[in-house]
């Protein structure tokens, strides 16, 4: 079993409804864990009481508090299960306390079937090979975020400057994507990708950690084996918030995944 | 009262979490409710949960079921209040189906400060006096679309095309908003205004129902007084399903809010 499977697998409880989950302390970042992973385990969660229909089309993920290293149970309540689709209700709970509650659309992505008329460009990166990977990444850095132990995420050589202090105030950051295990992007794990790279708020010269209020994704096809490339875009920061839209695009140049996040600007800003 | 605050007007029940409204015939529009209108119906009930926290921050809602004109009640459960922020479920059922359940971060957004940075560029319109009225649509557009007697929208003469048989493909349509009773827009609105522009698939050359399975929208702060400015946009349609972007900029040239949805492609597409 790949890693990513086996840390966001479920176990049965005596209520059909509840799935028991252990969070691995390895997909910290920023002394929390990804918002992405936790989705991936209630999706996972969901997965299990719908499983006809495999496959996130749309997920919707309010954060409510940070999940911890440890034991959680997901509740699951079908909201709707008929035609080609299922909407699911599901809440993280941790020691009583809900820690994420998500509403999801899941189908069988396979059968959908359709004309592609894409007027989005496939962000233009470097060959893989002339990239800054993140295993080359200092100790430091290693010890900040646990989480690039999972995958490798390869940067451009001049896309960098939000690492080194000097953000190009755009508001993008993009690279190259891939579990470190070999195992294969599916339409399932782009939910949990769609929250792997650095906050963009870094680019716009605001490091710090910016917890994420809520996270909605678009599975929009399932992506072919290879690299993926992933981009991070901001476009209007106010109020203390900012939003954060990510776009996956597979090996074949398909846009398969699109999320938007509304997170809230590192203290001080 | 504005005839939109009727229109979405909620009373108590014998149980405080459930809250009763009468959902009114007149914002139907292709032979269903429109979907801003329901959530603008459902928000206005989770506001009565949480009083001191009056503005929908991020709302997701995921459409089950048409709603139909007539008694129906929303369901609410307080996930989170706390701090500056409450996160509340609620569906809207009726005749004991649910028809939408939505997920929603409130708050007061008027204590939200902090600077504002954003690349995102205001639409170019023609002044509104300039534009086409949906006042003067004809009787056969008026009798499809009763609820444009709600409000006004206008729109370019030479930005009209989908609705003369001739889409652009770009998958854009802009236009001029107002509510007719002379109804300011306000933060709340928003959530309502953000799902009435004609569905971008028009401007692909799809005319027809596309329902929508999921809305999120993110109100970013308080519109000023005045016309607001509507922009749809599409990147991209696959699968049987297409991505719907829509941006509110209020009359002093803000970024409001920020919407997207993920409809179906009408039948046969």
């Amino acid at each position: 079993m790949a890693q990513y499977d086996d840390d966001i697998a479920v176990t049965p409880t005596n209520d059909p409804t509840r799935l028991a989950a252990t969070l691995d302390e390895r997909w910290t970042v920023g002394g929390g864990l990804n918002g992405g992973y936790l989705l991936g385990v209630v999706g996972s969660a969901i997965r299990t009481v719908v499983p006809a229909k495999p496959d996130p089309i749309t997920v919707s993920a309010f954060y409510l508090g940070p999940g911890t290293p440890g034991p959680a149970e997901v509740h699951t309540e079908i909201k709707r299960d008929g035609g080609s689709l299922a909407v699911v209700a599901a809440d993280l709970v941790q020691e009583g306390r809900t820690r994420l509650s998500a509403l999801a659309t899941y189908a069988d992505l396979g059968s959908f079937e359709g004309s592609v008329r894409t007027t989005a460009i496939e962000p233009e990166l470097p060959p893989v090979e002339e990239c800054v990977s993140t295993l080359d990444l200092g100790e430091q850095m290693r010890k900040r975020a646990p989480m690039y132990q999972k995958f490798e995420m390869r940067f451009p050589k001049d896309g960098l400057g939000w690492a080194m202090g000097q953000p190009s105030g755009r508001g993008e950051i993009a690279g190259w994507f891939r579990f470190r295990d070999g195992r294969e992007p599916d339409a399932f794990s782009l939910i949990t990708i769609c929250d792997l790279l650095p906050p963009v708020a870094f680019d716009l010269g605001l490091p710090g950690w910016s917890p994420t209020l809520e996270l909605t994704v678009h599975v929009r096809a399932v992506p072919a084996p290879g690299w993926l490339k992933l981009r991070h875009a901001s476009r209007n920061l106010a109020g203390g918030m900012f939003e954060e839209d990510c776009e996956i695009w597979d090996s074949a140049g398909r846009l398969v995944a699109q999320s938007r996040q509304l997170a809230r600007t590192p203290r001080g800003v």
